[in-house]
């Protein structure tokens, strides 16, 4: 709450006292976590979860409490705030660094963070790699090298794809698209993707994002551009992370299992509602009249066919958050290599920019111009966000495994589409997937929906092989 | 912050899941605050304590903080539980009985949180009237024999003051102003009143109020009616609440001391800005050409004569958040008396809506049609919330005893009204008063002002006598 605050309704003479309450609070909150009486409250509970059925609610929450207590005691609380103070100079430094192009200047704090990053995987057991305990507090469960072999898979097939890719005419984006409009059109489509009314809001912030404080209380955010409407997949984008948060079993509510299992199932999900429900065919068969009838001199002149090839072109680029769909995840592999090599000690800091330049000309044949646009774009390794970054892209992958299952559950579901229906679809997530919150690991969670546990990221390249095939040859 | 958003922005969904909030985190803050190690670090701090001078913020912040321990630690845990309980049911109940004029639906929960109130009286000591540990709660230090002294004062002279005012016409006020321009007006405005910028926001809710997260942090809240334009005034009621959590002293913020001394001061600073500022004709001299400039159709025709006598009539209604400037004080007074007798036993609440009538007519010669317009018309006793009232009353004396020395400090502030200045006058308030925070009793902190700790009634009665006698003789 104090966070979404500070993002969305806090004046700016506020910023100082928050930034205390909100360490005060995480301290407090830690402390009560970390106690040992929790420990020994645990341990009288494991003849109760032994009782239970691995699948019950109480058995879970207990089964997954434990894990939190055990992997939050093995990090001393000294480390834990030297990290916590080192993430929110780091990301001040970070700033000034980005806006000056200076990389020199973010290095030693990049260096620290990284350093104190070595003493937390320190704090645990690893087999293939120091980065799994990272990646772990991101990704529960998943190994460095499970996601080295799906990002394997996908490289070399994605940066094909890009390569061979049709350019497509996308200009009609760059003109101004009125912030009103746009907003007033956002509000519309989110109020047609099956969320609950009055359970939800959605309000402009400066980097989108979404959380929530009961999954009858989700709060959405988007950004409305002065060129385009991409607040519009931004804020499908949300909806769907939103649709997570607002699914989740009533009964699993105020308690450590009422969220996702990981971030990659809940990217998965704003990419299912941003990409397969937003950029398709059905959907704009409802839609595109609308979206013109907001803009006429904007798209007036745009038939559905233009405007389809421009939602799902593939173009490099430079900055992943402006990435399509086929290349961002190409942008996630240079993230997830170079984290790796830094952990892992043979990649020095300092050399970072360079790294970052022949990745972006090896996988996206684009060359890097500065570290601004290049290895300074991102806010995540500021703040000691070392591990996240591979949840976007195995966000992407999953989303196309779960969808192979909703396209099996609902064989109408583009009719309903077409005909601005999504309320079905809403709810099969949401019995299927979301209600289950964190009571599953997140293997367990997908095997639950798809019968394999594996990520398998064959779908995933068919849709964009698909995808691409579809578009008009280019110009 | 949870109770600002939930009255601002949370969507209706949240609300069940909010109460929970509210009422883990209450309870984690009590719980925390009544250890008994908090006990011995205040004891090991006496020495430190006596060391200090009264005046400095350490000493005050030891002195303050202990009576605080020692007086919540006087209340069981179990009997804030069921007070807390009590008043959350009680609410409910209010509303629905408030809705259908129905008092014997309300009796009930009335009498239970009566019950409770005197089971809370019984964890202290008293000497005058069982009423006093009630106000304590929000007047610190005051006696309920002072308020009554005070209440029997002004009682007799507001009584004949309203009875003697001439009806004055103000049905132009009863037209349909805009909202949005309500919204703007109120802001242009709120943005003059000497508070820094980007350190607060104005939001719309039902009940308005103001709260803050720092003295850089000040969320005020206002009503914009279909009719007439109360919204002003009640953002410069607000206004002032959020002048004295902006003034507080940043030596004092992250501690008990950053707050008001009690409700009753508090309330002197947003009727000082509510009614001695904006129902001026100095503010208006500056104000009243751009009200009518951006209300031409409902104002274009008003002179500032027919405005000025409007906003400062004196009119009895039966409604106290309607009442005006001469009559509300009234109304207070009624509940003040209602509440002691109530507390005292001497009043069954059964009977409670007859001797509402009866003082009613007694005080304000009105006839109640219905307890909804009636004994229901309020929120406060439905919640528990006894001893509350009168600070309402002590704030419309105190805030006159304040502006006689304001005036005595700024002879120029007619001048500086009249042209749209109110810094100095903030920041007078803001050096004298505001910083001070919670550093000293009410009378402590009055008499550093006013010289004198006594609660002096007279100067409120002048000024009452002065703006009734200005208005023209009724039609």
């Amino acid at each position: 709450m104090l966070a979404w605050d500070q993002k969305v309704t806090m004046p700016e003479g506020g910023h100082p006292a928050r930034a205390d309450q909100l360490a005060t609070l995480s301290k407090v909150v830690h402390e009560r976590f970390v106690d040992e009486e929790l420990g020994r409250l645990l341990e009288r509970l494991r003849p109760l979860e032994e009782s239970l059925d691995y699948d019950s609610d109480d058995g879970s929450l207990i089964r997954v409490t434990r894990r939190d207590w055990e992997k939050q005691r093995r990090v001393p609380t000294e480390l834990r705030v030297e990290l916590t103070r080192a993430a929110a100079l780091g990301n001040q430094v970070w700033i000034e660094a980005r806006a000056t192009n200076d990389f020199a200047k973010f290095l030693p704090a990049l260096q620290r963070n990284l350093e104190l990053k070595r003493q937390y995987v320190d704090c645990f057991e690893w087999e293939d790699s120091p980065y799994t305990p990272l990646l772990d507090d991101f990704e529960p469960h998943m190994l460095t090298s499970e996601v080295a072999e799906v990002f394997g898979t996908i490289r070399p097939v994605l940066a094909e794809l890009v390569q061979q890719a049709p350019r497509v005419d996308a200009e009609f984006f760059e003109q101004s698209f009125e912030a009103e409009k746009q907003e007033e059109f956002c509000k519309r489509v989110l109020d047609t993707l099956g969320l609950e009314k009055g359970s939800y809001r959605l309000d402009p912030t400066v980097h989108p994002f979404c959380t929530s404080f009961s999954n009858r209380d989700v709060r959405m955010t988007t950004r409305y551009n002065e060129t385009g409407i991409d607040a519009l997949w931004s804020t499908m984008h949300e909806a769907g992370h939103g649709h997570y948060a607002h699914g989740i079993a009533d009964s699993l509510q105020r308690t450590p299992l009422a969220t996702s299992p990981s971030l990659g199932l809940n990217e998965s999900q704003s990419r299912t509602w941003e990409n397969l429900v937003g950029r398709s065919r059905p959907f704009w068969l409802h839609w595109y009249e609308r979206l013109q009838d907001t803009f006429p001199a904007q798209l007036g002149d745009v038939d559905l066919e233009t405007f389809l090839a421009a939602v799902n072109r593939a173009e490099p680029g430079l900055i992943r958050v402006e990435a399509d769909e086929t290349t961002y995840s190409l942008h996630i592999i240079l993230r997830f290599e170079l984290e790796q090599r830094l952990v892992e000690g043979s990649l020095d800091p300092k050399d970072l920019p360079e790294a970052w330049s022949a990745g972006m000309a090896d996988l996206l044949g684009v060359e890097v111009p500065d570290d601004t646009h290049g290895v300074l774009q991102d806010i995540h390794w500021s703040q000691g966000g070392i591990g996240y970054f591979p949840t976007y892209a195995l966000g992407n992958v999953i989303s196309l495994q779960i969808w192979a299952s909703v396209r099996e559950a609902l064989p109408d579901l583009d009719a309903q589409m077409e005909a601005g229906e999504l309320g079905e679809l809403a709810a099969w997530l949401r019995d299927n997937l979301y209600s289950l919150g964190r009571k599953f690991t997140p293997k367990e969670t997908i095997e639950r929906i798809t019968r394999s546990p594996t990520i398998d990221p064959q779908p995933y390249l068919a849709y964009l092989r698909e995808k691409l095939a579809a578009l008009p040859a280019g110009a």
